[in-house]
């Protein structure tokens, strides 16, 4: 795909917010990045245009039968200046195969990749200054068609919008309280859990409700076939280090392929630290425990890069994990992810890709 | 909730198509019903407005997690020209049902039947004459809120909006060719196959296009677990008659509670033929063609009525079932429940509701 990126100047800029108000997903930039499909012409206008409402057939199928699909994924200001992506090459190629999996048409995973750069060049103002703080990026795509036959739409739009976040943490990583769900299940293989659809986390609501009303913060999924073994945390992946070992739950099927733990286990093997990808009960974690084994248990994901779990309960057993503070291993992997995030660390693994006019 | 349903009235009619130019969703009428929902006021503002297109931020909720749930049910015209509706009070429960698994709020299920029957009388020169024809009603909420953080919306809207919709079948009942899938999964236990969650449709796609390709007309889905029992055909539960005796597969949590469903089984009670729900694997229905007992085979769901099973193949065995007719069976229950809906056969269980001014 070769095709003109047109732009689409709006009157005035908006005032931008505060960094301190910020918080995340509540106010988006001047601009977004908007392309079209339909089944006769492919994916075709892509343009810069203002950020605005949009207007859909009360018909249109993403209303009706749920073809929605998303990336998150972060632009970073850096000491001097400029912007920088961290491997958004995984986020193209993974929206891709959510397309596949919701069949919806591929996208140019390169072509989508510079023009998402020339958005946020032009939106590089709106990236805020500050620790922690980063400037969201939310492509997505919708079906678009107005029609009520269950069937794949032939017409669909992609957007990319951008938001600024705040830090996910105040000065240190909190641990949190994690609650072993058993009721409700987040994915199952055959199923959609392994891509970035829509309605995987409209299902997961429920659970999410459900812990915080019992005072947790986020719910550890077990596999659906089983209840039996660990798959994610909250909307994150999951990691646990048993007697100087790394363990993350193996991609069955139904578990989301991290960006953030694809990029923790290459910093592990860098490091020298044992790093297995396989399947782990729940009895396990806790047998852990209760052999003095269990070091340090960690969610990683975008949003926060690394979560620590300080406590976790599954039915009426709760474990301590690390005396409820923060283990070295989830500190070191957090400065390090975020030291190279922001151009501050060196980047032996070329990560990070810098966003400059050139590129555009 | 006792509220006003205030009218707007829009400037000119739309011309109303050719009965057999219908199809299936592709036509709506000229008003639809709205109605708003904050966090603050709850349900309000409901309306009979022009139907017409909807303004949503970018960020709107259900295009990035996906709450969007959906009810269909059908308007008949009767011989004596009134609109008959079929057990709306079910559509309006599990309605409800599907909200509370996803976490939007519930709806005054009396008010929103009494609503749509003011929209129905409204739009009653749009239910279409003819031989297997109907208004399809489209009852949908999706959550609107301009947020992308992961929990549940604070503002919704739902909508009521009617398409007339063509026969399904010609001149009689179609048998049609159903494929085994064991590499997809509609649910899980746990999960939310039990509701109409718009994203249970978009995940339903890729096995579709698989049947499709492979030059089948439907999926036979399997359990999630195990991959060995029967749950729903396509989009509709199915029922098997082996040796004088009907099966469904039971309400487990994976598989959705057909209004059609329910009503083939009080019909086969009141005719004294034994039925009953449980679990069926894929074997045992094989197994009782080898035998010679698998009778017949049907889909039961609102779009179809009744859809008859002709072939059968799982893996590389196919088998034909009934010589590729329809049965008797398939064909009494098809006659005895349309008769019904149309007002042409007696209503021993009062499903029929009329709609009538009075009503409203
Ligand atoms: C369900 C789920 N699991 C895991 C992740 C972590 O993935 P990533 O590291 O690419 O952000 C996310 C967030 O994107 C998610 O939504
Ligand atoms: C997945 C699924 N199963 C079964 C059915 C049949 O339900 P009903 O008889 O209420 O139309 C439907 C259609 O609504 C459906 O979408």
């Amino acid at each position: 795909m070769n095709q003109e990126i047109s732009f689409i100047q709006r009157e005035a800029l908006k005032e931008k917010p505060a960094t301190d108000s910020l918080g995340f997903g509540k106010y988006f930039t001047d601009y977004m990045l908007v392309m079209d499909y339909h089944s006769e012409n492919g994916w075709y206008n892509p343009r810069i245009t203002p950020y605005e409402a949009l207007t859909l057939e009360p018909s249109a199928m993403v209303f009706h039968y749920g073809q929605a699909i998303f990336e998150g994924m972060k632009a970073y200001r850096t000491a001097d200046g400029t912007a920088q992506l961290f491997r958004p090459e995984k986020n193209m190629k993974r929206l891709n195969d959510t397309c596949d999996r919701m069949c919806i048409p591929q996208i140019d995973e390169d072509f989508l990749l510079s023009a998402i750069k020339q958005l946020i060049f032009t939106e590089k103002d709106w990236i805020p200054q500050g620790e922690g703080t980063s400037l969201y990026i939310r492509p997505f795509i919708i079906a678009t068609e107005a029609y009520l036959g269950v069937r794949p739409a032939k017409e669909y739009k992609l957007f990319v919008i951008l938001s600024p976040s705040g830090a996910y943490y105040g000065s240190q990583l909190n641990p949190v309280k994690i609650y072993v769900e058993e009721q409700y299940v987040r994915a199952v293989i055959g199923g959609v859990g392994h891509v970035k659809n829509a309605g995987n986390y409209a299902a997961s609501l429920k659970a999410q409700e459900k812990a915080d009303r019992l005072g947790y913060a986020q719910i550890l999924w077990l596999d659906a076939k089983e209840n039996k073994y660990v798959e994610e945390v909250g909307s994150m992946n999951i990691f646990f280090k048993i007697n100087g070992e790394v363990v993350t739950p193996k991609l069955t099927g139904s578990i989301l392929p991290g960006v953030t733990r694809d990029s923790v286990i290459q910093l592990l093997k860098h490091w020298n630290i044992p790093v297995r990808e396989e399947r782990i009960s729940i009895e396990e974690v806790f047998a852990a425990h209760e052999r003095g084994e269990l070091e340090e248990v960690f969610g990683a994901g975008t949003a926060a890069v690394i979560s620590p779990v300080g406590e976790l309960t599954w039915n009426d057993k709760t474990i301590v994990i690390n005396d409820n503070q923060i283990g070295h291993l989830s500190q070191d992997i957090y400065d390090e992810m975020t030291g190279i995030q922001l151009g501050k660390k060196e980047d032996p693994f070329n990560w990070t890709v810098k966003v400059a006019q050139v590129e555009v």
